[in-house]
């Protein structure tokens, strides 16, 4: 195999153990949809139990759809990554019965640090959310205690 | 009644509409344990439910805690409040067993704006994150269309 | 004229008044180089005087031309924009004798806030810096009152 | 001596460094009022040339208040730090004649990075800018290549 080939099956394998594993993602039916080194699509239905007390999608579950997409793409590199910090800014709001798609993206790799861009949209294309999240990266290969494939 | 009274007591009655209407802060056994205007103190056992794949508190439940105080105290002057802009540092991990307590202040009260921090600890009292919230406030009062007492 | 020719006019008399009156981008030679309504090009070129203690360029320096991108592209749609926060990831370094441009788009555009991103690169094209900006959208005109034409 | 006077001491000593060497800040007249380990304290006068095009302290200039004291504090651990993520949320404007005073708080101290929280102040004592920075500190001691006492 070339190694772009093996660093895309890493990037596969990193995703699906973490879609499988992380439960909280699960609870969220937040669906892995397309995974390659340093970027992801995922998407999150909207369910009443994710709703606000206005019956608007709730901030906390469009944070933790872009989130999940910060995680699969900052670890996809095949080293432990870590959340340092986060900021997101809402943009429009979305409603029951609509689907939201989140896409991150690569910004920065660094030895130690890395930054991810994560845009959320609705079904109809609307902006919804953007994310920006910077990471720690352990030296760790992902891979290895307490993440046995 | 005085009025310092009277605003105390909206400010009540509002985190207390937002604790029983908000499905997601409920799925996550969040339970408010004190708002009065501009601030509030709230709370949420770490269960086997929000973990992350490495089996440590899921950074989007750290968000949904802060976010819920976030929510109570920009709402609680008496005026719909929508989140603009949120950032949330990590400075420390917690896992199952623990309890978060998350305490927002109000650290500014525009007429179209007001911005919250919010600090979220470790029962032991260590601060796991670092939360900071940008509030839009709509000119509708709290308990309009909607939000019927 | 048409519409689309009218604005875009609009939004180059704005960044030029904001050129101009600027005396904080212009103690630092930020420089105009494109804008139309929503975006803008400028740059800087890294001086002694930017510098910080360790002979890189100074943090707030790559902040203040990202911000004078952030300033022109709000204002761009001829209504007086005031910025709420900004998020400032910094991902490489520069040096003196660079020359940094900053380019903004416009990510939202609501009734009353408005979301940009600006993207600052040195002139090898790797990225240094990614800002976020949120800002608040006046009802009063740019050209009005303090900023006559 | 004891430890507590040494590490307070060499905070000092490093504070005086960045105050000397950061052409930047001296070029706005930045003032290093007091150092500890963790915390600072440092203020600017709100001169002309500080002013945006609408005759208001630039936002830019608020923020390279705030950076220098988040990188006092920061590097007064006597390790070198150097910014990963910063954000500014302004709360309320200052006009010329004010003196902006900041204060850096240490909200976490990591063994690879660590967060700070500065508040920025009026004369008056009103809050104008609220600014949280990440830092990741390098194995280097602070003074070596390039810091030399």
């Amino acid at each position: 195999m070339t190694r772009q080939v093996e660093e895309s099956s890493e990037a596969e394998r990193i995703a699906c153990w973490l879609a499988e594993h992380d439960r909280f993602a699960r609870r969220l039916n937040i669906r892995l949809e397309h995974a390659q080194p340093g970027t992801c699509r995922v998407s999150m239905p909207v369910e009443a139990g994710i709703l606000n007390g206005f019956g608007m999608t709730h901030g906390a579950a469009t944070f933790a759809l872009a989130d999940f997409a910060f995680a699969v793409a900052s670890n996809s590199r095949g080293r432990q990554a870590v959340g340092l910090t986060t900021t997101l800014h809402y943009t429009a709001p979305s409603a029951e019965g609509d689907t939201l798609t989140a896409v991150a993206t690569e910004q920065a790799l660094g030895g130690t640090t890395a930054v991810y861009q994560v845009e959320v949209r609705r079904g109809d294309g609307a902006v919804v959310g953007l994310f920006t999240g910077t990471a720690y990266r352990r030296r760790a290969p992902f891979f290895s205690d307490g993440t046995e494939e």
